[in-house]
Order: structure tokens, then sequence, then C-alpha cells
């Protein structure tokens, strides 16, 4: 008897822990005390709103909740205002936003003080670079979760189900836009069929506050409309996007907008028809513009001749400041090149100054590890948006130059591109996880730290998970002592970690050609355009390493204000995590510290190495607080990353040692691949 | 005009770098210097030992050296008397010899002091697993040097100036016999042709005192010779053999004899034919005896149902122990079991009092790295050969049981299985080339010690290699303190260093299953018989791990000499290295020093892998002393093996944390392989 009672006892156990997969995300099922909601009014959100409050209270039992709306000039937007026991808001959304900030803070003790919240950013948008048949561009969670190739435009319970539950994870953190489909976009996604299912998604999303926006390819007119040109000034032109926008917003009243990859990197654009991009986002705008959409228009362009990619946003917007409506907001990458592990904040923020300009990061990690790597990016996020911009005077940070304090935008929105997909964890790995929820927090706060990110995302994620090997009675104490402390301070460190073992001191661009995972800086074959390729920016020679953006190379430092620009400019004021950003410097120049650079280089390398390691440790330790699901998930995850930053390390080591000529320090860990080997592998990728 | 001069001393270094590929072994070109020779016989022999003094000489200029040959009861067999000016032999190819000697103490800066050399063993052998298509079982440096596929019976000038040079590596260390086929013999080496072929090797092989022997096929009276048996009584199967001897001493009338494998894995023997070991090894030493030859006849034998393998040697030939033939050497592998990074030492050393009997070692790295690791095999060798067997008495070393100092043998021989083959440095890695001179060295002197065998040989391989680093004047005493010390350091450590990564404490036989290369304990598919699979022999359970040889197990104990059997039997005298050979222990036992078990076995792990990384470093530090060909090949390989034994340390800690539940220390470094992606691979090169 006893026995089938510890059977049964065993059983549950392992249902339970094999519950905890990570797809309830940082909202994971509670056992609710009961509370008593007021709302005098109704709707869809404010039921969600109740329902959410009833299943999550952790508060002293049987309080009861007031539910407010009530104009409030101190509360914008979708802002709200906390109190012990009532939840006051403009709208039936900020109300909803209200109840979950209540319930985190019930769930991660920390105080309710009638306070008001207010988002930094009008538009919190995630742009999805989901293609039409279901695959998912740098997407490395599964499919699509709006799109798929088979039955493409039934929409099943199973849809709405996952779509519910997106739209519910956004709205917890604030997130109230999607971009439905990839910046690469199809024309087709302008057709009825595909509309049609927008609109089935956009009814899911709507009670979340979460609309719905998409990607457009500037030739649909001709693509799809079968006119004989896209120019954004040819009057049939106008007229069909007219026509067309007004078909959205029949089938989508509250369609947030568009957003438009044009001139770039192959797709089409203004520009094929000797337009500006004010000529192609202002068309766009007019028609939207009665509706009160708007067009997000992406500032990542860059031509193959210019000597100095990282210039070529500023070079080329800068000019047509001013130039565009008030419903066109430009969308800047945080860096000038393209998402790398680290960059300087891109020049064009704070420079346009009568310009909606809205920051892009990238939540999905294509140049940071994929699903692979443990990866907390908002710290790098964090860096960017207080990263000074000296525009209007110290203090002009980022954040404050795109979230309307320093400027008068009509329109203010920040965008990062999703890392979400069909996979039972919907990001890959279990820490990804923590990357959504912390873009959608700085979203909302531009001022948060990344320290309280973590500390949020940790204690929702994974406080009392079950666990057979600890007391009651000291759990707290021991959870935050050996869990909560140790996985902060991994993710903490973990760009930083993820900079050192690939990208050290500045260097950029230099990772495999095609995947963006791994090693790459060898990689410029044939035909390639040059800045395709890793030694374009790493420039390597027997003499020393770095991209030269002095006064004296590229000047790409003069599209910085004062005193950036003399700061970045002069080896003595540099930063030294920007050194190769700006610098070319000799492998024996002296490192602040004393080390030549090529010593530090290594250094940094192994110091990488051994950060990944640490992480493995305090995440095996951390084994008694987690279900054996996602502790298992995580620690598979943490030794592929250490072999791929062994791999790293290796490869550019040895790599740039062709160049130095100069011994790895010899105290530091020899590498375990040969270059040949690592070259041929990478090669042997290159087409997949 | 400097600038020219420059170039051109550029162009010879760099011409000279390159000529260092290896090839030339502990043999490099010396710069000579005069000497004269007075010698008053003549013979090819003598012709090369003149050859090599003038060539070699690095003493005295002008020195005259007088070779003797004379009979002198204080040398035996191939003996000789170092002189300061004159050596003297009893043979033209002691004389040879101790010209050999006499050059290596000149180039290694011994003393000479008109001492007596004698060798230990008067057979001294190369078996060479050579298949006569060309391929090398458990060979890892290129094909065969004696066989080959196309054109197989043509011997060209290629052919001979590789089998000279190969003879006078032989000669220079003292090995005076070469097996020319594998032991699993194809019967067709008894053709006239291949026949022919062999004589053409002993005729170039002959004046460096170096003898032929084949190995030869059981079954082959009647495979080759249409008989209806192989029956070793049957007169026509003796009149076979006897005329097949006769052939062979009529074209290589100096032949050694016959190595046998029989009634072993698969292979035919007298067993097949009801009879016993001895029958069919008496048959073959009758035929051979009128001629001088011997059989070497393997005790390598188990089979499929017995509880344990180690056993089995040891109880097939026990009973037939007297039964032999004089002319029969029943030749025994170091441990009982196969060839194993450890082992104790087989308990047949010692024990066939009346019977003939040879070490075997494996120079082939089979289970060691094959031509990856750089493992010195030399204190392997020696653990073996002063492993006391107190069969008469303490004192009874397998060396002294072996080389006639024990037991009168009327010969005494050793065997080593090759690992040359056609690669340009003859081992696959250079410092396999040390296991080829080791083994030479202990079968000439099996009192010698590892650290002399290795301080000769990077003596003789590396001093004074080119480099334009050092200067001339500290050039000794730098390279010794920075080349030979921790080279030699690396060398000497680094085969326990691989018993540390790969199977510590007594752990054996959890290879990879196939190509015996990498971690594979878990394999044991089914209908593969239990004694050729790992867990047979590791024997993990949840409750612990290791094969119970004690009394209470399968008694393999006793088959040891007292006192050995009751300290091997006993937990507190059996030496840990030896502990998981003889014991099944719980995971929880705790070790000498304090720890448990498991995490003991964690630990050799951990230190294994740190220690090949520590030979990363030795070698990367002596880069300046070492040409780049040479450096550059055994970086890579150190790189490989780093690798290697990662993956080890983690397959092997994680397979067997599923029976410990234990966590892996956490001060240890974690694993960064996942076990489901090693076994994945695993089963992937299984059939290769």
């Amino acid at each position: 008897m006893k026995k089938i009672i510890f059977n049964i006892l065993f059983l549950f156990t392992v249902l339970y822990l094999s519950a905890q997969d990570g797809h309830q995300l940082w909202l994971r099922d509670k056992q609710a005390v009961p509370v008593t909601v007021i709302c005098s009014e109704s709707s869809p959100t404010l039921s969600i709103a109740r329902q959410e409050l009833k299943e999550g209270w952790q508060g002293k039992p049987k309080t009861s909740i007031t539910l407010i709306i009530k104009k409030d000039k101190a509360l914008k937007d979708d802002g709200f205002r906390l109190g012990k026991n009532s939840i006051q808001a403009n709208t039936d959304i900020g109300i909803l936003y209200g109840v979950y900030e209540m319930l985190r803070r019930q769930q991660t003790s920390e105080p309710i003080n009638n306070e008001v919240f207010n988002p930094s950013y009008e538009r919190r948008i995630l742009d999805h670079w989901d293609n039409l048949d279901g695959t998912v561009e740098r997407g490395y969670a599964g499919n699509s979760i709006f799109w798929r190739e088979d039955d493409p435009f039934t929409v099943t319970d199973h849809d709405k189900t996952l779509w519910q539950q997106y739209a519910r994870a956004n709205a917890s953190i604030g997130i109230n836009g999607s971009v439905l489909n990839n910046v690469n976009a199809s024309p087709l996604i302008l057709n009825a069929d595909y509309l049609a299912r927008a609109k089935a998604i956009a009814n899911v999303l709507r009670p979340y506050g979460v609309r719905v926006y998409l990607s457009v390819n500037f030739a649909s007119p001709s693509t799809l409309g079968n006119l004989k040109t896209a120019d954004p000034l040819d009057p049939s032109v106008i007229a069909w996007w007219k026509n067309k926008v007004k078909e959205i917003y029949s089938i989508i009243p509250d369609f947030g907008g568009f957003l438009v990859k044009a001139s770039s990197e192959g797709q089409p654009g203004p520009q094929n028809y000797g337009r500006t991009h004010a000529d192609g986002a202002n068309m766009l705008a007019d028609a939207l513009k009665p509706y009160g959409g708007i067009v997000m228009w992406r500032a990542f362009v860059y031509t193959a001749n210019d000597n100095d990619r990282a210039k070529q946003a500023y070079s080329e917007f800068m000019p047509l400041d001013g130039k565009f409506r008030d419903n066109v907001i430009i969308q800047v990458k945080n860096g000038p090149v393209d998402f790398q592990p680290r960059e300087p904040f891109s020049p064009l923020f704070g420079a346009m100054k009568k310009t909606s300009v809205m920051p892009e990061f990238q939540v999905t990690q294509e140049y940071l590890g994929h699903s692979v790597y443990v990866v907390f990016l908002s710290t790098m996020w964090e860096e960017c948006l207080k990263s000074d911009t000296y525009q209007q005077g110290a203090g002009s940070t980022v954040a404050r130059c795109t979230d309307g304090s320093i400027y008068p935008q009509k329109y203010t929105a920040i965008a990062g591109v999703s890392n979400v997909g069909l996979d039972t964890n919907w990001c890959g790995n279990q820490f990804a996880q923590a990357n959504w929820y912390a873009f959608g927090r700085l979203a909302w706060n531009n001022t948060l730290q990344s320290q309280q990110i973590a500390d949020e995302w940790i204690k929702l994620t994974f406080y009392k998970d079950p666990s057979q090997k600890l007391s009651e009675a000291n759990y707290a104490a021991d959870w935050n002592k050996n869990f909560l402390a140790p996985v902060k301070q991994m993710m903490l460190e973990s760009r930083e970690a993820a900079v050192n073992f690939m990208m050290p001191l500045g260097l950029h661009h230099i990772m495999s050609a095609n995947g963006h995972y791994g090693p790459g800086p060898w990689w410029h074959p044939k035909g390639v355009r040059a800045d395709w390729t890793p030694p374009y920016y790493h420039q390597a020679s027997t003499y020393g390493i770095g991209f030269d953006r002095t006064k004296k190379g590229s000047d790409a430092v003069s599209q910085y204000h004062e005193p950036l620009a003399s700061q970045f400019d002069n080896l003595k004021t540099c930063p030294e995590k920007y050194l190769l950003w700006f610098h070319h410097l000799p492998w024996d120049y002296k490192m602040k510290e004393g080390n030549t650079l090529w010593d530090a280089l290594c250094r940094h390398y192994e110091k990488g190495v051994n950060q990944v390691r640490e992480f493995q440790k305090i995440w095996d330790k951390a084994g008694p607080y987690v279900d054996s699901t996602r502790f298992m998930e995580v620690q598979g995850k943490l030794r592929e990353q250490c072999m791929n930053a062994i791999l790293w390390k290796d490869a550019c080591q040895l790599y740039f040692q062709q160049f130095s000529k100069r011994p790895i320090p010899y105290d530091l860990e020899r590498p375990i691949n040969n270059l040949d080997d690592i070259m041929a592998n990478e090669f042997k990728h290159k087409n997949d």
C-alpha cells in the first residue's frame, strides 16, 4: 500500500514537473487567493482584467479591488494609477495593464503605493519577420504562429488559443502592437485571403490591446496591382494605396499601419523611380492618415560602393530631416551597422530633429547565438537607451530623443524584432523569453534597469518551481540566495560575456557568413560585395586591426555630436569597448591596463569562454530549484554555447594570429580547434 | 645588397626548415666531424658501421676508432664493448649496434667508459599488422611499407630505399626482427609470389641485422594447400608445413619463424580439430626446428561464454605449461584483456614456469588515441616490465621472468605491434616515433628508465633544430631549460594523462566500439557478445561501478601469486589505479584521499583534460626550438587530443552520472557536450 501511494506521488510529481515546459512564460498558473473585483463597466478587455485578478491574486484574501475608468490628466495613453485596493485608468486597456502590474508586484514582493504608471512610448511593437509560407527569417523557435504553408487560410481553435496566449503575454508586459509579417515583405500580404487571416488575428489580439500592423512591399501596386509602376508620385499608384488602405480599415478598423523596408538589401523602394525616401513614406502616410495609421519607415539602408557602411543611414536620411509627414516614423536600428553584439548607438538618434524617430531592437538573437546562447539583451538595449547623444545638451539620451521628452513627436514608438515561434517554449531557449519580457518592459518604461527586469522575470518564471529537495521553511531565503542571486548575475553578465568571446573591443560583423552563428572573420569570396564580408569590418593586417572611423579615416565620428565626435576620435578618450570600431591600431598598441592590443584581444576571448563556464556552474548549482524539463533544456543550451564560445575564441585567436604573428599569451588556454578545420566546416555550412 | 643576402638567408632557412618533416626520425643528418675507422674485416654490415661513423661522428676530430670482432664471453648474442676509441663485438651486427650506441652517446652527451652492453632479449621484434592489400589493421600512419594492392610483386627502388631506412632505424635501437604481415593472417602470404617479396624485403633488412618472420594462418594447409584438413596431428598436414618451411628457408635462409594467432577472435586453430594449443604450436615448431626457426604462439584467446575475459588466457594456457617445444614462445600481451590504457600485468608472466614466454606490447596506439594523441608508452611498458609477479619470490619482475634471468628459456623474445606506415613521418604523429624508439630501447635493455629514453629521444630528434630566434651562445642551456625539460615532463606524464581522461581508477574497455577512438561506455547492441561491450567491463549500476574480480567475484585475483592475490583482493591494499579493475564499489565509497568514488572519478577526468591543456602550453612555449613543420603538426595533434579528452570527460561523467545520480562536483568545469549528441555521433561512426 505504501508503495502504491509512493508510486502515485511519484507519478504526480513527474506530471507536474513535465508541465513546466516554459509555454506559460512568466505567467505560470497560480493557486489564487480569493478576491472581490468591483467594476461598474464591462467590455471584453475588462472581463480579462477581472479574470486575471481572480485567477492570479496573491494578496490578502478577500480583498476588494475596484477598477475605475476615469479621465485623469496625470495618465497619458495607456497609463494607470495603482492603489492598494484600486486601479484607475483612462481606458479599459489601461485597467488591464494595471492589473498585470498589480499581480506582478504581488509575485515579486514589490510595494504598491498609489503610483502613476505611464508608458514611455505610445506604440510598443513586436516586428515578426514571419513569411507567408510559415518560415521565420532569423527565427530560431520554430515556424510562424501566424502563417503556415498547408491550409493557410483556415483559422483553427488551436490558432486562436495560441494567438490569445501570445496576446496575453504581450499585454502583461505592455506590448500593444504586432507587425504580422516579414519586413522583406511579400506583396501577397495585401491579398484578400491574407488580409482575412490578419483580421482573424486582430480579432483575437484586440481585447488585449494589441493592434496589428503589416509590412508592405513597396512594389505592391505593380506586382500585385498590375500597375505599370510603383512610383510614389504616380496618381494611379497613389490611388491604389488609398484603396488598399481603405480596404484594410474596412476589415481591421483599428489597423496600426505599415512597416516598410524600402530601397534596402534588394527590396524595391522609391529610389527605383528616382524618388526619395520621403516621397515614398509620405505617399503611404497620406493614405493612412485619415484612419490614424502610421508608417514605420526603416533607415536600414546601405549601398555597396560606400567606403563605410556605418555612415550610410545617417548620410541618406539627414538631408531628408523635416521632409516627412507627422505620421511617418523613421525606424532606426540601435547601432549604425546591424544588430551586432556591441555597437555604439546610431548617430541618427537625436540628430533628426524635425522627424519622428523610433528605435528598432532585435529580440531574436540573429547575431547573438540564435536560440542556443543564454544572452540577456536588456543590458544591450539599456546601454543604447541611456547613451547620451548630446544633441540637445548633456542628458539627451537616445531614450529621451525618441520618447517625446526632447522632440515633440506626434507619435512615439519602439520596435523589437520578435523571437517568437511555434516551439513549446515560444522562443527556443527558456532564457530567450527574458528578452521578449525585457523588450516589453523597456518599451513601457525606458528608464528601467536591467537588474530589475531580470529580478522580476526570474521571480515570475521560476519562483517556487516544484522541488523535492528543499524544505518549505527556508525556501524563500534559500531560493533568493542560491537561485535568484546567481542566475540574475549570470543574466546581467551574459551579454558582456558574448561580446568577449565573439567581438570584443569594438570588433563587429565577423560572424559566419550566412547563418550568422559562429565565427567567420575570414569570409570574403570573390564577387561578394565587400561590405558583406568580415574583412571589410576588421581590416586586419600585419600592421594591426580595426576600422578607422576617425577624422583621418572614414570620419564616421563626425556624425556624432560633440563632445562625442572628439571623444571617439581621440585614442585617449575613446571607450575601449568601441576601440576597434573607431580605430585601426597596431598589434602592439598599449592598452590602458598595460597589455598590448593583441594580448588584450586574446584575453577578452578567454574571459568570455570562462564566463560561459561560470554560467554553466551557476545553472548546475541552481538545479534543485528548477523542474527537470527546463533545467535540462537550459543546461544543454549552455553546453552548446560553451562549445561555440570556444570555437569563437579559437577561430578568432588563430585567424588574427596570422596577421599579428604574435603568440597567444602563454598563460592562456590553448586552442583546441585547428583553424583549417573550423574554416572547412564553416564553408561546408555556407550553403545551408 | 644586404637585402639580397638577407633574402637568400631567409630562403635557405625556409628550405632547411621544411626539410624537417620527421622522416629522418631520431637519425637526422649531421654535420660530421672527420674520423678514422680501422677495421680488419669487411661485410655489408661492417660497411654500414663504417659509413655511419663517418657520417655521424660528433666526437673529437680525427679520432681513430677501431672495430674489433673477437669472441668475448662477457658479450652475449648481439652485445658489444664500447671503448673511447674502440668497439668490440662477437659479430658484425654487434659492431653496428656499438656504433649506434657510440653516436647516440656523443649526441646526448653521455659518457663512454669501456662498458659492456648486452641485450635483455635475444629476439627484439616488431609485429606489423599489415595486410597483403596494403592496409594496416590498427595502423594510423598510412598504408603498409611492405605490401600494396597495385602492382603488388614489383620491387621498386623506392621500396628498397624505404625498407633500408626502416631497417636502419630498427638497427639503431637494437630491433632485430620484423613480422611482415598481420596476425590475422591471410593464407596467401605463403604463396610463392608473396614469399618472393618477403625475400626481397629480407635481403634489404639483412645487413642491418633484421630478420624477417611471417604470421601464418593455421588453416593454410586446407585453404591454400587444398588438403582436407589442417589438423596438426594429421600426417599430410605435418608434411605440408615441413615442405612449406623448407621452401621458405630455401628462399630466406635466416628466416626467423612464425607468429600465430590461433583459435582466437574467429581465426582458425588447433581447437577446430579437437587439438590443444600445444599440439598446434609444436607441430609448427617441429617443422621449423631444423632451421633454427621459432614459433611465437599468441595467448590472446577468449571465448564468449566465460564470466571474466580477463581470466581466460591464464585458464587456457596454464594447464599446457611444460607441454610446448623449446622453440615455441607463448606471446603474452602486457595485460590480461587487450592493450588498454592501464591494466595490471597478465598473470601468465612468471606463472608459466616450464614454457618460454615473451611479452607483446602495442606500439601502435589502438586504444590510446591513434596517431592523434601524444602518449609516450614507455612508462606503460616500464610499469609492466617492473611489475613484481612474486612467482619466484620478491623481485620476480615481468622483465626477469621473460628475459631468461629466472627461467632458462632456450629463446627469449619481446614483440611490439608496429606503428609504422607510409606517412612521411612514419608514425602519423611525430611523438609516436618516440614509442617505436622506446620499444627498441626497452627490448634491448629492459631495465632502462623511461625518463632516460625520453631524454635520449628528444635530444636525438630535436636538438639544434634550426631557429632564428636563439643565440648560439646560450643555445644549449636555453634548450635544456625551455625545450628538453618541459617536453620530457610532458612525455613522462602523457600516459597517466590519457588514463585520467579515458579510463581512470582501473576502468577499462569503455572506448567507442569499432574505431577504438573516443568514448563509448554505453555501447551494447543486441546480438553482440557481452565481452565485446563496455558495460561488461564497467558494470555500472545505481549501486556502483567496477568489475568484481575478488575472491567473491570472478576470482581473477587468485591467478596472481601471493602476496598479490590478497593485496588486489583487499580494498585496503589494492592500488587505486587498479581499484575498479578488481572491485565493484558503491558510488559513495570513500577513497583514501577522502573523496567519494564518484567525485574522485569526476576529478580524474578533469585532471586528465587539464594535463592535456598543460601539454599544449608546453609545446606552444617550445615553439622557438622546433622547425615550423613539426611544430605545427604536433600543435594540431595536441589540439585534437584536447578536444577528444574533453569528449571523453563529458561522455563518461554524463554517462556514469545516469547511474550515480550525483552531481559532478561543482568546482569542476561543466561538460560542453550533451550525452545524446555524443552517442548519436558515436553510433554514426559505428559503421565506419
